[in-house]
């Protein structure tokens, strides 16, 4: 096992990548642009181009680093086998296996990024310290990812984690992306937040800040910050989306029950106003133990992907 | 380690104990009363007299055995600590510290009744052949067991698996034993069934063969056979508690995505005629992927904990 790891984030727009030593720090990150034309023949190659270039330039040599991990966009079964990973033109393939031929040999490991991401969070960011986590990612979507002993759950179809298809809601009435009706991430997504926003703003007759901005520019962050500033309309948006968030986790922790919950993405930079907020439903539907697993707030950003890929390999 | 193992449920009423080859063959197995006087502290003795009795008959040495496993129906920690167990009388105890010392030190391991169960279901019952179950069980109430990889995930504030009580129904106006409302529990046990069964018989007129039956008599075997015999009213509640069931399941899918989901406990019984009811829901609950866990049926019926007990001390 040599003294560093690399991590890989494959994106739909950049490749996150990023050198670690081994004991989790982080000794130099960049970012290459993902060529999905092709049905994205280049992406594994630019991968490797940039990383042997790299490490040249660091003066480090293949036998010092201990392998790379790569999260892609898609799901991953056990032996690296990816079905098909549509936001990188990718159909079946195994690119952990061709990324190592490509790399002289150098183990390389793949999974899903939410689940990485979950991982990263665990090893340097908000669940640093503990074992057990699960992570909600508040983005354009709602992803997720288990860890249970350092250790993925993906899943046997690659279905683990996808909270935010879980149902949440009865009475909606519009359709998810995923063909279902009523899913987590219809309210408690960026989009979600937005959609929930203009409802209240249609249905209602009460004054509010948000009626200021134009309908299509509105964006999750002006609700949250106009709930934060005490505008009414905005703080109800908020409480449903912390209700909805709130339900969910009680549910995760009567069925995994983690040391603590790790929320990340763009919405969560609205911080503890949004983590009470959720802490108060989830207290309300989980009422077996007082003693239950914890919420806490990603830390990592963008960089959760790297480094849980990097983590990845120190098994 | 030796050729046997022992494995013993601590329930309420009685302590259900076996002796299995570690091949997974049961080879003898018989029933003690729980003695739950005096906060239960004869329970551990009778088990342990009355295994020792049993080796000695068997012409078994304890060097032939490799150990222990115990489930008792309460939260279990890490290190075997269990901060109470109601049904047993039990306060704070270390139980499976202190059979090992009954037993002339030999290895026992403790850990919660319906985990247990769901272990053995994958060891020698429904699960067979599955690394990945996550067991439900429709009882007086609804229990849940994960395990990921043979191993039961226990979780870390005694919750995981706790399905009954993760919420289920937003028009529930009763609340469940553990302060919450609308709770699984609430509409999918056999307590349930009966209960959403009486609501149907007093807001419908329709006629239903259970409308013969005693009110305070009536049961969910009665519910699920008239369904069978299609009887329209139970058809109805079938199908409710089948609804709910399904999109349970799907929850479960898209968070821990097992291989198999294992159906037991008594409603069980209603056999494959139920499992095509929670079918129909799941898949309308579950959209990301047609290739999605299985759903079957348990087969160790009130053993399963037995042989979830002994088949943890394998690992």
């Amino acid at each position: 096992m040599g003294k560093y790891c690399i991590g890989i984030d494959v994106g739909g727009t950049t490749v996150k990548l990023g050198i670690f030593e081994q004991t989790g720090t982080l000794l130099r990150k960049w970012e290459i642009p993902t060529r999905t034309e092709h049905n994205g023949c280049n992406i594994l190659t630019d991968v490797a181009i940039s990383i042997r270039r790299t490490l040249e330039e660091m003066g480090i040599h293949f036998n010092e680093v201990g392998g790379a991990g790569m999260g892609v966009p898609g799901p991953v079964a056990r032996n690296g086998f990816v079905p098909r990973c549509v936001n990188l033109g990718w159909g079946a393939c195994y690119p952990a296996r061709d990324l190592s031929l490509m790399l002289d040999g150098l183990p390389v490991l793949c999974a899903n990024d939410a689940n990485i991401a979950a991982l990263g969070e665990m090893w340097q960011g908000g669940g640093k310290g503990y074992d057990d986590i699960v992570m909600i990612t508040l983005g354009t979507g709602v992803g997720g990812g288990v860890v249970v002993d350092q250790k993925i759950i993906a899943g046997r179809h690659g279905l683990a984690g996808e909270i935010g298809h879980t149902h949440a809601r009865d009475d909606e009435t519009e359709y998810c992306n995923c063909g279902s009706r009523g899913c987590l991430e219809q309210v408690a997504s960026a989009t979600g937040i937005v959609r929930e926003a203009k409802r209240f703003l249609d249905s209602s007759g009460d004054e509010s800040v948000l009626r200021d901005i134009e309908e299509s520019r509105l964006t999750a962050k002006d609700v949250i910050d106009a709930a934060k500033a005490g505008d009414g309309l905005a703080m109800e948006v908020v409480e449903c989306v912390g209700y909805y968030l709130g339900r969910a986790l009680a549910q995760l922790a009567l069925t995994i029950d983690p040391e603590i919950f790790v929320i990340g993405g763009g919405v969560s930079r609205a911080g503890q106003f949004l983590i009470d907020i959720i802490q108060k439903y989830y207290e309300e539907y989980e009422t077996l133990s007082e003693d239950r697993p914890l919420i806490g707030l990603a830390r990592l950003g963008n960089d959760a992907g790297i480094y849980g890929a990097a983590r990845m390999v120190l098994d």
